[in-house]
This record gives structure tokens, C-alpha cells and sequence, in this order.
């Protein structure tokens, strides 16, 4: 018998990957991945239209140019025809939205909107409805909205009413000709399968949407505008597809665009932060993903619904059938390092990982590696880009204390490392407290791959195994797991994972002597997180209202 | 008539200065410097012998070469007689101390002790005698010794008794050998004038000594160890000189040291950090001397006996006479910076500096002058090196706050600058608060004249004119203002100084909105100055113990 395959793509912030996946033995037979033409439009559209500051943008084309070259790819390199590919699984950054059309065309793709950047896309990270994000949540608060609590309390401008707000109050006219607007994901799910879909995972992370109470009340939207008073079940669709769901399958146009059979099941799309989960054969409560990468999200099911402070997002039935899964995150992890060894690092070096033909992050991990825990004395709160769990707070900055002038880069570099990791033990801390169990931690990320010694320091710091899964592409894995059980060859996700899931592993195990080093420092990190991040003093705060110029005219203080 | 001169020489760390001074025009006319032989000994003796950490000793032979070469250099290039110099002043790093035999030789001049550390000169930065110094501490507490307010609370082994009983502990053959343990000060005024001096302000500062109450007790000398209760009298004289008094005239010894005439008038020997003093004309209570070099120096006079709190030193009738000076200071300033250019600074700002024909420090100052006050939104504590005012405390730490992904080294090269001048302010508010009033600030120090934008923040951040003062040898300048009184040319340092001081001068005025914003900067460097500093969490302390490594191995914590 032919063996059978499925494939899964993941769509990031720069590039989309497929993964070909014996859906059998669960190897990864095949990968291929393609940047998007137009990248991150930040400064103009592709005919020149200068963009404000804050603005993201994507092409709404590179999304069905990447699909079908990676797609195809996977299958040449492997010498697979498309009989053999049972099904096919997407996932995508959220909230990435875009206007389109009733036929599901993009207002970008016509003429009459090609220098509007309110047509093209708005990347997750498009932060353009910044005031619109604030009015959200001061509306919600005044009107007592219960569900802003499973949002932490305030509302982000990277998620869809402030994004569609802006398009309102901005370009009018967009807002107007637009039929719908739509999740990146579920619009390429539309374009393959012909019908509509809007997956619990989008609408329950970035649209106020919840399984148990559904959209929040018209009288919410008046509130915020008029004119978004029927938004849902206009221009958002009122129902929502869970995970038991399947998108739908291939039709003639989804076959073309993709090299794939016609009726071939497609997954239900799902958020990409998400989607490694039964790549790492998460499917049950009790064990924590931690993706470790330019940002840091952490992960787990639970059977109950639980108020959990400080964690920002929640999905029922959205990733696992009948769990709930429960979403932290850390603005910034490699983002720092990267900040760091950009900006002060000196030459000397440079020269010296050159020397020993080693990149910057190796040579300066192979120094830090060397050092015991807790030899610097130095302690460092990882708030460079704001913190998200648990403090929801973009305001707070971050800091380093215990400099002397014998303090080394090597030495700043392992105690920004060791700060991320403080970071995740609150955040795991914040779970248990909210009553979840954490029993296991598996690991995934560019990161947590390359720097053993962070993962070690993460062990240690939260004093558990902490297992590394062997995979580049988790995110695309687990949408072609996801497709495995849309094609119905296994019953559930859980066999579905238990039988297609990464098995290769590094495991970390805590060392005692550093985890009794790590329990005092980290016990010092909690006292300064609650101290500048809960309001004791909020120096950061005003440092940033003085660095904006705020009250700066007025005579005295 | 031939004009009048006098010589003033300045014994540094690293290197004596001599200015040649015009005793009528206050001319300065030529200057010399040159570098100990032998530096500091940080790691062996000159016989091999190696050194334990913490050590730093000096060669006493390189204080006579230095003052033979550099008194003759500046005749040679004024073309000016020994007839012409009507006197000599010399000042010293104190407590700089030496054990030598009745007839002044060095104990390591001695072939027996050319191998033994102890016999050396041990500079004012040796910190072999920690343990000493602590010891000191306690037993002072314990027998409730008054003076111990004067100095802050606490011992420092940098001073003469934890010195001399590091000696006594580790080398009790040195002890035993040694007629003296003398500052090199009034070492070197031995020599030259055959009769002894232990000036006040070496007494003052280093010795536990007070013009109104002399020296501690025998019985707190017994009670650190029975072998010193009669240190005093002994190994260390009980008589104190006065500054109005001189040391003497060059014996034939003297003469041929440094060539200058027999009987020539040599001024009392003088610290080296009030010795700028009369250079910059201050003579009198309300004007600050702020020295701002590789660490900072906060000094003023006063007709009255204050508690200062955190206050480290005071003389009376040791640099004016009927005056008492009051001294605070910054354990790092310079140094901070250094560090900064020398670890946290990237290739590419050298790169850009050397291609803009600039050093680095000049290269930052340019890009960080182009910043607001407040712009950067960065808070630093200027504690690197510890603190000495108003804290005297060496186990607090640096701290930078408000640090993001787009933090340039400009922003904290800047924010670190800023750090110092709110630990100046910190100190000026202590003096007011202890009763001085400030009306002027005057400012020499290396730093104080290569960088104008740190004195004008130091302008803007203190609130107050801050006056330049254009020499680069302004210890030198003053001991030669010293020579003169001593040599009878003015009646008193008043008028001596009033017409011999260094006139040149750059004035920075306070600019009124950067002080506004500056004066809400500094409230929240203060508010964690106290925080930090002063017990509400000692986690900068904590930090160090884990460094240390102290109860890592204990179970649990």
C-alpha cells in the first residue's frame, strides 16, 4: 500500500514553511520554506505610498505565492505525488488581517485601493491602533465587559476590533467596501476550500470571542461606534468553527493553487503559536510548552476554565477538542541578546569568536558557561520590550543592577539570559497558583535548539526537566498533524499526536546546588519585578513620560 | 629686583608633577611630570617576589628620583636659579605609608627586607588589611569611640591603623624594625629638612587624629591589639602640625636632592586632595571645590564643627588656618566611563570615531549631546565602584534602568554621566542639609576640563554656576601657593591665594529647563538611592554574598 502523507504549513512574520510528514511513522520527510516577496512593509506600499510610523504590512499575494511554491517543493524533493497527500493543515500569525471582498478578493489586489495602506494586510504586529486599542479598553471598563478579564485587562492594539477601528475612523471608505474582515488564516482557507471559515483560535485570542458566552454584546460595539454596532454577523461572521471541525476540502481552484488533489481535507486553520502543541505531543493538561525564540510564549491545557491573573489569552475547543489552553508570553528573549550583542559588545570580541571561528552568541555562551551561578552578581529584570505576562504592560523597561567596573560582556550576557528565564518562573509560578499542575516542561524555538546552556539555566532556574524537542519546523508539524486528523486517519488529535510527534529530545534535568542559587536570586527578581512592575514604584513609567516630552514646560515639579 | 618663584610638586598615583610658580604674577610658568620607576606593584616586588591580591605598594626610591628630576626640569626649561625659588610645597596621596628607622631609611632600602612586601610603601589604595580594617570598626563600636562619626561610621582598610596592624599580623618582624610608620608626606619633608612633620591633614584624614580631642585612647589601641597600646608616641608621633605652622628648611641634604638652595623654606606637607584648594582660591567657607577626574572629590570649608551625615573626612587648621575642611567623595566617576568605552562599546562607534579624527569619549559626548535631558529615558546609579559619600558603602552596585531594544550606547554612556552628577547633587544636599551653605561651585579634574557637556549637566542637575578651572596641575599649583606662605612672600594663604590662584576659568550656568527636568530625574534617583542604599532592600549586599558564594551549599534558603 502507498504510504500516506500529510503536509503542513506554517505562515510566520517573514518567511512560510511546509512540512512533508509520513503520517505513518511521523518523520518529517521533507521541509521547504520562502520569504515573502514584500516582507514587512513598514516604510511604503509597493507603488511608493509612504507609511506612518507603526505601521506592518504584508501582501496579501505573498501568502498564495509562498503556499504554492513550499507546497510543491515538499513534494518534488521527497518524489511524492499528490495521491499520496491524505491532507493538508495551515497555520498563521494573528491577528493578520484583511478587508476583502464577498468573492474573498482583497481590496489591496484592485487598482482603486493600491496606495491604501488600510487594503493591504495588518501584520500581528501592526501597531497603528494604538488609540483605538486604549478607547477599547476604556469602553470595556466603564461597561463592566466580564470577558476583558480573560485579556488581562486591557486591550492590544495588535488585535482586530482596534485594527478594523482604525480602518474605520481612518479610511472610511475601506471600512465600507469591505464584505468582511478576515484572519490571514482563515482567508487562505476560504481561498482553498471555497467556504468560510472563522477558527475558535483566532476569534477567541484576537476577536473577544469566547466558546461559553460567544462575541460581546451589539450594544458594546455601539459603544465604542455607532457604525460598529452590527459589526458582528456583518463584517465579522457570528459563527465560529472549533477544532472538532474540519475547514472543508480542496476545491478546483484550492487543487491549482497548491499542486494537491482536489478534495483533499483541509485542517481547520489554527494560530501558529499554537499549532506545535501536538508536534511536542502536548494534547493533555500538565505539561508546559515553552517556545523560546525572538519572543517567549508558554503554553498549556487545562480541563477548567480558571482566572488565572496576569495570562493573556485563552482558547476553548480551539486547539484540543474539549480543553481549555491557556496563553503567557514574554515580549522579548532573543530579542535582547540580539539587542545586546548588536550594541554592547566590543571588538575585541568579535575578533576573538572570529578567531575561534565561533559566532558572537557562541563565544560569548562559551565564556558565560564557565562562570558558576550567581558569580557575577548581577540580577536583570528582561523588560526590554515591555512585559506581557504578567504584567500586560508595555511601559515597564528593563534593568540591570550589580555593575561594577570589573563587570564583564560575557557576565551581562548570562544574567539577561538567567533574567528571561526569572521571567518564565513567574509566569509558571502565576499557572500553578491559578491552580493548573505543571508537571513537565517540553521546549521549542530557534533558540532553545542552539544554546544548551540557556536551557540548562532555564532547568535549573525552574527546577524542572526540561525537555528540547529536535525540531526546526514544530509549527508546521503540528499543522500536518492537524491534517492527519482532518484526513481521518487517526481518531483523535491525541493518537493523531502520540503517533506523528517529534520524538528526537534533549533533556535537561535541574542541578540542585545551582537551583538552590537560582531560588535566591530569583527570589530577589520577584521582589524587583513587584516593586517597578505593581505599582510600588513606577520610575519606569514616569521615565518614559519624561522621555516623551510629557510635563516638561511646566514650571517646577 | 629678581623675580620670586616657588615649586610646588604633587605626588600622584602614578606619577609626581611640579609647577614652576611666578610668586608675584601667579603665573604658572613651567611644569614637569614623571612616572614612578617602579607604577604601583600590584602583582610582585621588583625581586620577584609575587604579591597577594589586594595589595598595591610603591617603591619609595621613585618618590626621590620623581621630585629630583622634576624641581630641576622646571628651572632648566624657565631658565630660572635656585636663588629665585624662595620656597617649596609638596602634596601626597595619603594615607601612603611606609615603615622606616630613626634616621628616616626605608625598611626595604634594607637588603634583609628587599623581598618582604611589608617593608614597602603601601599606597593609599593597598586593601591588604580588610580584615584590620573591619576589626577596627567593631572595636570601636564597642568602646562607643566618638571620632569614629567623623569617619562615617566605618574603617577603611585604605587608612593607616588597619595598615599598620596588617603589618603587625602578617610581618611582626617589620613591626618590630620599624621606628615610624610615616606618610610618605611627611616622609619625604624629613628628608629634606632632617626634622620630622606629621601634618594635619594626613592625621586628620588617616590617623584617627582631631585638633580639638587628639588621638584615641591607649586603652582603644590595647583593646585592638596589646602590642599596639603605645603605638601612639611610638611608631607613629603623638605631636601633630598645624598648616600654620612649616616643616622646615632645606638641610645640605635637602639641597642636593633637589637642587635647590640650603635653607630654602619647605612648606608642611599637604593631601593631595586639598591641595588644589588655594589653587582654585578657596579659602574661605561657601565655595565647593568639586574635583571630577577618574573619581570625584567634594570639599569646602567651614568656620564651624558639623555632623554631616555620610560625610568621610574633616580637618581642622589642616589646609586654612582657624578653618575646618570637609571632605566627601565618589568612589568612581572617570572610571565608570572607562569601563563603559573599554566593554559595553561596539566596533562600529570606534570605527565611526576614528574616521571622524575623534576618540571614543568625544565621539559619544557629540551623539549624546544631541539628546534632551531626560531623553533617553534612562536611570543609572553611579555605584560601580561602591559609594562612598554618602553611603560609605563598598557593597552597593550599579544599576542602569529603563533599558529597551533600541537603548544606543550614546543613551547610556549619557545616563551615566547624568548618574554622577545626581551622586554630586546628592552630596551637595547633604552639606546643606548639615548646615553649609553653598553659593558656588568650582571644578578641576581631569574630566572637568576635556568634556563641557558633563559640566553643563553638571550646571543643569546641581542648579548652580559651576566655574572651570583651566589647569591641568592645580594640586601642584596649589603646593607651590603653600611655598609662598611658608616663605613669608603673602601673610596668609587668604591673600597668598587671592593673588596667585588660577584666574582662567570656563563658566557653565544652569539652564533653567533642562533643571526642571533634571530636578524630576533626580527625585527618582534618589527615592532608589535610599531604596537600594540604605536598607529598604539590600539586594545590591545580597548579590555579592551569592557572588561570593556564601551559603550556596546550604540546603534549602
Amino acid at each position: 500500500m502507498l504510504t500516506r502523507y500529510t503536509i503542513g504549513v506554517d505562515f510566520g512574520t517573514l518567511s512560510g514553511r511546509a512540512v512533508l510528514l509520513n503520517a505513518e511513522s511521523g518523520e518529517a520527510v521533507a521541509s521547504s520554506s520562502m520569504a515573502y516577496p514584500h516582507g514587512v512593509m513598514e516604510h511604503a506600499l509597493p507603488n511608493g505610498t509612504p507609511l506612518p510610523p507603526q505601521f506592518a504590512l504584508q501582501h496579501p499575494r505573498d501568502y498564495i505565492e509562498v503556499l504554492a511554491w513550499v507546497v510543491r517543493d515538499v513534494m518534488k524533493q521527497a518524489d511524492v505525488s499528490p495521491e499520496a497527500i491524505m491532507g493538508l493543515g495551515i497555520d498563521f500569525t494573528t491577528c493578520t488581517l484583511l478587508p476583502i471582498r464577498e468573492d474573498g478578493t482583497p481590496l489591496c489586489f484592485e487598482a482603486e485601493y493600491e496606495g491604501e495602506p488600510h487594503a493591504y494586510v495588518k501584520l500581528w504586529k501592526h501597531h497603528g491602533g494604538q488609540a483605538e486599542a486604549e478607547r477599547t479598553t476604556e469602553v470595556a471598563k466603564e461597561m463592566g465587559e466580564g470577558w476583558l478579564a480573560e485579556y488581562g485587562g486591557r486591550v492590544s492594539s495588535e488585535w482586530a476590533i482596534p485594527k478594523i477601528m482604525e480602518t474605520l475612523n481612518r479610511a472610511p471608505g475601506v471600512y465600507e467596501a469591505a464584505a468582511r474582515f478576515i484572519d490571514a488564516g482563515d482567508w487562505l482557507s476560504l481561498l482553498l476550500t471555497g467556504q468560510e471559515t472563522h477558527a475558535a483560535g483566532f476569534a477567541s485570542l484576537k476577536f473577544f470571542w469566547g466558546y461559553d458566552r460567544g462575541y460581546p454584546s451589539p450594544a458594546f460595539f455601539k459603544a465604542l461606534d455607532p457604525r460598529l454596532e452590527h459589526l458582528i454577523g456583518t463584517k465579522i461572521p457570528s459563527e465560529v468553527q472549533t477544532v472538532e471541525e474540519i475547514a472543508g476540502v480542496l476545491s478546483v481552484r484550492g487543487a491549482e493553487m497548491t499542486g494537491l488533489r482536489e478534495g483533499t481535507p483541509l485542517a481547520l486553520p489554527i494560530p501558529d503559536a499554537v499549532a506545535a502543541m501536538p508536534a511536542l505531543n502536548i494534547t493533555k493538561p500538565g505539561v508546559l510548552m515553552a517556545v523560546v525564540g525572538t519572543s517567549g510564549v508558554q503554553l498549556i491545557h487545562a480541563k477548567e476554565s480558571l482566572s488565572i491573573a496576569g495570562i493573556c489569552g485563552q482558547i476553548r475547543n480551539g486547539v484540543v477538542p474539549g480543553l481549555y489552553t491557556y496563553e503567557a508570553g514574554q515580549s522579548a528573549v532573543g530579542d535582547i541578546f540580539d539587542w545586546f550583542v548588536r550594541h554592547c559588545v566590543p571588538a575585541s570580541y568579535y575578533e576573538a569568536a572570529h578567531q575561534e571561528n565561533c559566532n558572537i552568541h557562541q563565544y560569548l555562551r562559551a565564556r558565560a558557561q564557565k562562570m558558576r551561578a550567581g558569580e557575577s552578581g548581577l540580577l536583570a529584570l528582561d523588560w526590554l520590550n515591555g512585559n506581557r505576562s504578567l504584567l500586560q504592560d508595555a511601559d515597564v523597561s528593563g534593568m540591570i543592577l550589580g555593575l561594577t567596573i570589573t563587570t564583564r560582556p560575557e557576565e551581562i550576557y548570562r544574567a539577561l539570559i538567567e533574567s528571561t528565564a526569572y521571567g518564565v518562573r513567574a509566569i509558571v509560578d502565576a499557572f500553578e497558583d491559578g491552580g493548573l499542575s505543571i508537571g513537565e516542561i517540553r521546549a521549542s524555538g530557534g533558540i532553545a535548539k542552539k544554546d544548551p546552556m540557556m536551557m540548562q539555566i532555564y532547568a535549573d532556574v525552574l527546577g524542572r526537566e526540561l525537555a528540547v524537542i529536535d525540531s526546526d519546523q514544530s509549527a508546521a508539524h503540528g499543522a500536518a498533524i492537524y491534517a492527519a486528523v482532518a484526513a481521518g486517519l487517526y481518531p483523535t488529535l491525541e493518537s493523531a499526536s502520540e503517533a506523528l510527534s517529534v520524538k528526537e529530545k534533549t533533556v535537561y534535568r535541574p542541578i540542585a546546588e545551582n537551583g538552590r542559587i537560582y531560588s535566591r536570586l530569583y527570589a530577589e527578581y520577584k521582589r524587583l519585578y513587584d516593586y517597578f512592575g505593581r505599582g510600588e514604584n513606577n520610575v519606569m513609567k514616569r521615565l518614559r513620560r519624561i522621555a516623551e516630552g510629557e510635563g516638561n514646560h511646566e514650571i517646577g515639579t
